[in-house]
């Protein structure tokens, strides 16, 4: 019977709902928080701007607004593990997505590690950070304009490469057209690709990933 | 020192070379197998039209072509498990890019369950359907013209879902973006994206995922 | 003779004139109004933002302004009847695009059903109220993002779908194109596709052909 | 239960099953055809070439291959009815399409009008013609290049306008976007569009409708 | 020797210089017409904004500001003459680009018949009009959203027709893309194109058609 | 009445009736040239390939087919005059279209003036044949790759300039988009574009012009 | 070992660090100067607006804040000599983009020869500029529109060309696509091409060569 | 006069005549070469199929026809010297452009290195060549997909590099369109770009640099 698929996806994974804030009022996240409070020790609403953001920490005063990312959240204390994702970028102009990403991971109850500002354009460094990408897990690769970045880590590292091209650049970028193609046409294996500016859809990715290969 | 980069990535993970067909000639092919028989159990190339299959099946006879996927290949017998990567797709048209998916899965020694003809126009099938898909560790949807397919199993199951756009259809499926935007925008989560009719990558990382999880 | 084309299309038809609000003034819009109550006893202006609403409903107190469809109108109540037009969509973003077609289908005098919040991402919803949407003559089914739904709806229903993608989403939506594309291409038979955002027009359709299988 | 999805959309609808002919052999099609005849008088395939069009009309000769269409089929009588659908083109190069649109309609048992020649260059041939679409139920209009004959068409009939942009035309006709294009933006209200080169899924619709207003 | 070259088209060809208003503020429009004073009795600038326009006919009280089509001019009166120009259009909506045509003309010296409210969608109304259309020497027409009103009029007229694509509409429209292509595969002969929402360039070469034809 | 519509254009206009090959056999071709030559002493026929070309005039022996530009034509002698239309181009790569223009219009019975060989590449070739040119009473000017030649011929004469993007290129010319977008937004005035590789397009405006000019 | 890639590219070429402004505070800014200034006497910010602008000059006042260019400087005086950059453009609209590559030249430390005015819609400006541009040893060519400039003015030097394309026009410019691809697809030799409005990119790279071919 | 234009560029910079290929019969461009021979004691001609080559070769004997690029030339040896044009590329695919690259900076008389094989998937193997790239005065840098090797090659190098897109790939390369905006976007300085599949153009500039270094 049909009762296969009546159950509620999200149950039945663990993953906490997460509010998507565009086109939400301030109010009406505010209240969706309330009643998620009713069954979730962690919150997290993306795509939130600062005039929403403040007024959703006023009255949620439990949870962070962190503007950078457009994200409120409330994580609880991850338990101590080797085990980790890497969130990967070049530099300051993909924070904000890279933190989506990352505050995504950790909300959801996974270690991160940040390893920012190691664009290729100056290879050194991001060879000078490889070994803390290899132990990882999975890593989150976020690029803007060329979006190289994962085809290089890519060809670096063992392990799963979820890579999030962003909308950063002008001209011929196309708004994160650029760097999608150079990351769906990848010559390195072990990429896939999720939409422009999606540090959230990497995350759950990565963190469903990380939780099946276990602790 | 650099070291540390100069190990070939392919010999560190395990995974077996892939030879990529198109643009070379059977003659290259089959002198390229002869040299990866020198250290590999199994083999695969890709875009491989009839007339190269056969002419390399030829001389390589412990070598299968298919000529539906483009692939020929030698596998060797996979280990007894339960645990397994289900390729989905809709039906006849999909096939070829689905078993490309399939049969790399397979060369790389990981078990596949194939549930075929499942398409969103005919729900019932799908629901039919979705235990075996569900008992997947992974899963590598496939699909051409609205490419909806990866955003229904994406809803109905826990795991990871690997999204396969192929050319399949005729006008403004421009030649599978219609099927690619489609999952890229994809309202489900746990879904990421690989190239339009590129099985062969969504294998590579579903086989990683899996062979991640453990046996 | 030309007599034959010059009589007005809409006189004819027995729709009446419907004002596209986009370019217009409130105060053209006021006067336009004031008109067309010379002939009619319904009213309706698309595409109004919330002062031009606003200024239109103080002049014109007997039509309401209803702001998430960007709509201003004057319905007449409804005969009791068992047919219906059902409109159907995903969640909260694409209310904007389903009100439009809803509230233009009552105007013009047919009943509407109402089916919202139920996206293929969780299919269990969309089975849960599909008999409500069968019992339907015709279906507007509008969807942002990956455009999937009509073609699951499609699917499950023996009726017309006219299907309304919208601009909600980000990134490689591209205002719009990948629900566009995806509807045009759709595998599942029996729908046709209207301009992005335009629920009026999937109205104006559905409610033709309502009319034409009678009562 | 599940039981509410699980009869066959196509046989609840009463339509035939119809065979989509790209990537399938001559001899898949003669086995499907084979197997369809248990269950309908009426066959149809879309989208065959010459080659196989010759072939399956030498097993199957019972049934027609029409070259321009690209179609193969077998119709029954059509009951004696005053109720029809218009298929309307412009000219030589639309016929291919405006045939699959027709010849699927009267496979599905509706009595069809061609209005061929009658393409907006040159104004009075349609206006020649317009009473005998004004008096069909519903219209199907096939246009390629600027895809103009919807809009003059819609802005003079009363009923639903099924809209099918072709691929003829070159240079910056795209392959069918130009069509594609002006159908969806189309001023005139009441029409709906289907893919590039869709005629059967115009007529899908069309039968759709047609039925549905009764005898 | 190169003299061959250096005489300033403008003057040969008597057509006064015309100010590009977009990137120049107020100030520098004023000077500019200021020094055009010492050689022109007319005056044309296009593209200005209201503020814009006010500041410069506050100063230049001889020039008129018409906001709608964002003109500041001031023109002679003309001839009397039984040739004109006719500027056809469909709707409130092309007026802006209708106008910057046809006052381009007027300033130019030559007599414009405007034609407006005959959009496809309403035959008749063109159809009422096409005897003054045809007795232009050349016709400008504006279309927006499927541009289709080029086609229709090409075909009525033996004169050559300058298209005029506008960004008018929404979705699908892709900011007057669909119109474009609508007119470059115009299957009417006679008609050529300009850059959308280029009213000026429309009128620049109407007028040099129609002093080409002589009083 | 209606019969103000119903007088064939082509008839008024004096314009001989031009086949347009594409999509028609050649015994097509062969037959509506009987037919026309009842009415009728030029034929024009474009988009011929060699094979239908040669059949062609195997039974129409009066006409002559031009392998290059794909035509079969049938012209009468010019009457003599100082007045002529320039077609100019680049290239032997740009020479197929061009020819289409130049015969058109001869079959049309203008005389024409071929300026080729003189792309903006090498300027002092066009600044040699410039006064031919400028001595026309409108130019053709056909371009593939940048498209610029338009731009630099439209800044040197005072005539009309009718824009022929053509196809040839490759890689980003995108079968003839960037030389469109070239000619779209030129900053000459005077220049109006016509569909890539749309010679006869050309002609046939330009002819209009010339004849309206009178003699 | 590694060593051989972890010099830092800049300190090696003698350039000195560019501050993208863009996605920067002023503040931002402003601390990063401060650091720079220990170690370079040139400083430069690039994509800065107005009101950043003034507050970083108002901080740093050794530095010029350019508004039309948007670049905020520090230049030392340049050495005396005959060899020098041409910034080439044809009118007001492109002198942002001109001046973002001529003041970054200068800060880099080489001469530039300012021609602008010269489009190509009027040849002789560009001519009776043509010797200065000639004894440049690179040109920098900045268009928008239709972007033929780098085209003509390659065809005329002898030296390599750095084409701009600009964002400037409106239309079926599509935001500076038009001009790329004109300049992508020059029928002249010698051109290369940097993204849309990156008049920054352009200097780098003529500055490199302006260099190497040493004084 | 006009004496400043009218001189050969081809002969002023001392770069011989080159011949394209494409649209050429094989008896054109062994013609073409006849009288080249006159002046020149290199030749070569790009884009010529196998069929033409082979004749071409045939008749002059002391040319040499390369499949793989395409191009049939005669050179004469290079001067002894330690500087050269890097031409690195990453692997079979892009062989073609690369050599079309490589044999006509030869052809043009500059010594050149090929490091191929060095694709970004596999960063060791461009790490161990990165000092014979570092020590050229030029670098071509050419690859498809995702062309990222000029962002990577561009970060290492403190010369100008010329990056070439190519169209080898499937899928999302569009054709060379992911390549082709990676490399206008790049956030390395020092590239500029040429189009697609463009190895002569690329060579043509990294000569000119190259030249004007001096030996
Ligand atoms: N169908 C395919 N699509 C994308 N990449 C492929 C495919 N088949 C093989 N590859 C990749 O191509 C590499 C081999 O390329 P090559 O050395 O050119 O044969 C393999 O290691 C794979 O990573
Ligand atoms: N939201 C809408 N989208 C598309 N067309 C519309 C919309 N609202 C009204 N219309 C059409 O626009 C016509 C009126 O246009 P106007 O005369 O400009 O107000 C109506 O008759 C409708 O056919
Ligand atoms: N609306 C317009 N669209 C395109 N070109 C225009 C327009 N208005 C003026 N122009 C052209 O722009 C030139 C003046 O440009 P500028 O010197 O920048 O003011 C005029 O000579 C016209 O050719
Ligand atoms: N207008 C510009 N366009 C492109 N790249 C730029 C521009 N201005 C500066 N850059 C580059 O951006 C780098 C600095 O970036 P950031 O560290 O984000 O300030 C510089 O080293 C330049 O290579
Ligand atoms: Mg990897
Ligand atoms: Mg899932
Ligand atoms: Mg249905
Ligand atoms: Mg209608
Ligand atoms: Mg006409
Ligand atoms: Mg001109
Ligand atoms: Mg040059
Ligand atoms: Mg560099």
């Amino acid at each position: 019977g049909f009762a296969k698929v009546d159950r509620q996806r999200q149950e039945r994974t663990g993953f906490p709902e997460v509010v998507y804030g565009e086109g939400k009022t301030a109010d009406e996240i505010i209240r969706i928080f309330r009643s998620l409070k009713e069954h979730s020790e962690v919150l997290l609403a993306t795509r939130i701007d600062e005039e929403k953001g403040r007024k959703i920490v006023e009255v949620h005063d439990d949870c962070t607004f962190d503007e950078r990312s457009g994200t409120v959240y409330k994580k609880k204390p991850l338990e101590d593990t080797e085990h980790y994702i890497a969130v990967v970028c070049a530099g300051t102009s993909d924070l904000a997505v890279a933190e989506e990403a990352a505050i995504t991971a950790e909300v959801f109850g996974v270690r991160v590690e940040r390893v920012y500002d190691v664009g290729v354009a100056g290879l050194h460094r991001l060879l000078g950070e490889i070994e803390r990408i290899r132990a990882a897990r999975v890593s989150i690769v976020v690029a803007g304009m060329e979006g190289a970045l994962p085809s290089v880590v890519g060809g670096l590292v063992a392990h799963p490469v979820l890579a999030v091209p962003t909308s950063v650049g002008y001209g011929a970028n196309f708004g994160g057209v650029s760097a999608l193609l150079s990351m769906l046409n990848s010559c390195s294996s072990g990429i896939s690709v999720v939409n422009i500016d999606n540090g959230f859809g990497a995350a759950y990715n990565a963190v469903m990933i990380e939780k099946m290969a276990g602790s």
